[in-house]
């Protein structure tokens, strides 16, 4: 077999090289979420805001590497975590051995593939609970966020845990990433309460105008940008025919859907108030992306875009209930990613025909109940000990002052 | 020819994962023109700049897709669209089928490159109606844009019509995408007027800064970077040596262009005006991007310099002989890409001994005839219908409030 | 040989592809300067800085071209510079000539891929000279760095010089493209003086808080994906499993040094001075950045992390020390990339059986005592005949106001 090597080789090197790009575009989301919430949240909360999630991803990076890689892929990684404690080598294989195994790509570029996912699920918390949490309680939690409760559901699912075996079906992540991320803001904000002011007597909602919309939509566009690294590079290989043609449909879908849920947003928001509201056609977008994020290999692009636009309405819906129900979500992560993820991991029945309403319903429940019992409990351990709210006269201030000592806008804002 | 088989299959999969991550890029180019135009108007008109700007990439995404496209690639596409009006599959081949017919790449992955470019030309529009046309004009304009004035268009050239047979040349779209959207900016530049207060009596012209230069700066860099994935991609393939070279060659040529159109405008706006002024370099390194576009691959990385500091000088002299002509447009886009998209179509007969002056004449001809006509048509309908321009009241208080109910800066601007 | 050519092809073409797309994300790390820039200077000296950066990236795109590029690598350019000054024609193998000579990617492709890191050289002096150099006494200067000093000391290296020949190891910069340029910028800041008020009596130090810090944020984050192709692709092959591998861990090893950089920093800032300073978290990423670059390929992940958390705390000593010692450095440029850059030299040996520490002490003092004794005498001239520094009154009032006649924020700051 030897002169199968050198296109072995080739088959290798082209899916390394596809997935450590795509990679990138994952890590590259790090900076849409910051943009997106940091022109979302007041000026006098900008500077935590930034703070909180360059030091996620940091703190992700490391965390995930050292401890949540070795428990979402037991096998995968060199050497287990979890018997031995002891921390894996991180080689690669030879030619000779990988081609001998079947290798398709780089294990190192597959951990650096999964690593620069485990972020994205800790960004959407950091949105959920701005404006009035504390800094530290917040980078404890991405500790184990990122090292424990994301990796141990990741684990069941694409680590071949049970939700593997129950036929869970979850191409990309509307469950395991974004459904969990969503969960674990929810669990926090229940225990942190909404931000002073935001609900006044007799059912008054007030806005808190964000301070800087052209970095949000700036955010936006650099998440759909990521989105194709996201859900396109979750094939993990694209070397010959079949799976080059699964990748550019993956793409299709994904930018049909996120189109859709803008102009959904776009037209419900028209006919329901009036006026195009530039943050509903954000989180639309946001949402058809999530919602598109289960399984964007089956649908036609048609499809896609018709769950884009029930993606766009129901976020904007699910926004306005939550608020409704004084549960204070700054940038409405809960709903983009809770209500798009259940969304999309229910409508892949309909044209994917190796899954089932039933295990579907089986990872929703799954991830919901676990991400939200160890979510809860380590937010009010840390509620207890820590604390995880700014004081009140800090909140009124503004959350950089107290913990940042810098301002964000120091020459734009009289505070 | 079983043997041929895994080469072939390599091959395709190389070609489709280059032409992916290039449109990729493409898209990325959304976030260029939306950020240059946010940062060059008045902060009351900025949640209206960035409203249009996602909103005509997610309409524009699926009206190519649904009916554009069609038009287009009358026969590329899987059902024809014109006959039958039967929705296409977006299917691809199998390994086999696309070995028998020597397709190079994934038809899917063709159609997605070909869908991000439509944004691009509908872009160019967004920035010379700003700070008063309505919305909703804007975005029922997008529709008939992008499903139908730029498809026909495209047809005739990339779609293998007549200005193809006529031996046109324009390998990346100067014409078809710039030269178009400029064009189509330009007739609803004469239908809506210029700004309030621009043009005072005496042949006086009011500077209107923007309001935010920084974000016009990264949207420049944004575009300069996206614009690798515009030229480099559209070659369709570079799997053997010297495809490879070509695209190689495309890069180069095109960051010299642009390169040398800012060191143009830096030069004559030195000489000219007495300072380096900013704008005006992001316009040069534009124009020298749009004119390169025409041809990337003949020219010389000499010629393409000469070329970009050809371009930077002509756009600003175009810029301001616009503006004694009263023709206000906010961001300069007609300058950058019609006369830049002209420019860049003339001078390809100097290196390209298959292209001719009178087919590159012809060309211009064409497109701009048709765009304006086409058009202006359609403006007229909207403009004696629903209206096209915001009243004078909105215009003074700034788009935003009107019409998105929503500030950009509400902390930074007292309005 | 002839069945051997598909194969030759597919792997050229891969490698070349390879190289553009981690050269386009060199050169974004343009954008990323120019925001992390943008964003620490005060509001008056925005446009300014704007200006410089992109004419910085467009002159040195120009004079490395025509001139730099012949000096750096005078065999592998079609024609050698020194002797003929012949424009060299940027011309291409054959498939078989490329075969014949072993070529693994497109010499074009090569070219532009060195091409973009030089403008990362210059981005660094940009930084440190900030609010008070004159813009064309910069611009002066970008051109011989770009044309001649870079590239005669990245020839004793890169381009097989006898600092190649001594055994002194950077794989990807650390001394060749950040030592020089802080080098550099520290010659320059020598004299040209700290800013006006900057430095009290008595030891006093006064804060001029930046302008943006989301922007700064936002060009960090840049910054950090930009990377991954300034490490990732220099590599320049990665067509084979051993290659495809190597390329992996470089990724893997640079985020987790980036992150461990930011962890650093935030920790250290915590305990010695009581809360999180987010300049110093995207100083310590940026830092680790630096750091890992002279050998992304001996560590493991874990040494470094270990090597990311010395070098963010590291950078944050010498900033504060730099400070001390009345060295004026806005952004913190000298630091970052003069002490991250030495860091990563040094510690090359500790995992690199290829490399020795006095070949690492022989590369540090060569390229320190070269670009210092350079740029001195080029600063030197340009201080005697145009001036380098902006006038008081000005630079009280703001560069903008004198070189640009343009504000950033027009309708934010009262001026």
């Amino acid at each position: 077999m030897q002169s199968d090597l050198p296109i072995f080789e080739l088959s290798y090197a082209l899916n390394t090289f596809y997935v450590l790009s795509f990679a990138i575009l994952v890590m590259w989301m790090a900076a849409g979420f910051t943009m997106l919430e940091a022109g979302l949240v007041r000026a006098k909360n900008t500077v935590e805001i930034l703070t909180k999630n360059i030091a996620l991803y940091s703190i992700a990076s490391l965390s995930y590497l050292l401890i949540g890689y070795q428990i979402m892929y037991p096998d995968a990684a060199v050497n287990s975590w979890f018997p031995g404690f002891s921390f894996p080598s991180y080689t690669d294989l030879s030619a000779e051995e990988a081609m001998t195994e079947g290798a398709s790509i780089s294990t190192v570029g597959g951990i650096f593939f999964q690593l620069v996912f485990v972020a994205t699920a800790m960004s959407i918390v950091s949105g959920a609970v701005a404006e009035r949490m504390k800094l530290w309680a917040f980078l404890i939690f991405c500790f184990f966020m990122t090292a424990l409760i994301y990796p141990i559901q990741g684990y069941w699912k694409w680590g071949l845990g049970f939700l593997e075996t129950a036929g869970f079906y979850d191409f990309a992540g509307s469950g395991v990433v974004h459904l969990c991320g969503a969960v674990a803001a929810f669990a926090g904000v229940l225990l942190l309460g909404p931000r002073k002011g935001k609900y006044g007597p007799g059912n008054v909602i007030k806005a808190f105008p964000g301070a800087n919309i052209p970095l949000a939509t700036l955010g936006t566009l650099i998440l759909w940008m990521g989105w194709f690294g996201f859900n396109g590079g979750s094939l993990l290989e694209m070397s010959n025919v079949n799976k080059a043609n699964t990748v550019a449909l993956i793409l299709l879908n994904t930018n049909t859907a996120a189109a859709a849920g803008g102009v959904g947003a776009l037209i419900f928001s028209k006919i329901r108030y009036g006026r195009a509201d530039l943050t509903m056609i954000l989180n639309g977008v946001l949402g058809g992306l999530v919602t598109i994020t289960a399984d964007p290999v089956s649908p036609t692009p048609l499809i896609a875009l018709v769950y884009g636009l029930i993606a766009g309405v129901l976020i904007m819906v699910s926004i306005v209930t939550f608020d409704r129900l004084k549960i204070d979500d700054p940038v409405g992560a809960i709903s983009v990613h809770g209500v798009g993820g259940i969304l999309g991991l229910l409508v892949v029945p309909l044209t994917n025909g190796k899954s089932e309403l039933i295990s579907q319903l089986l990872g929703v429940g799954v991830i919901t109940l676990w991400t939200f019992l160890a979510s809860f409990a380590v937010w009010l351990v840390i509620k207890k000990t820590l604390g995880i709210r700014i004081n009140d006269e800090y909140e009124y201030e503004g959350a950089d002052q107290e913990e940042c000592g810098l301002e964000a806008y120091p020459e734009f804002t009289k505070s």
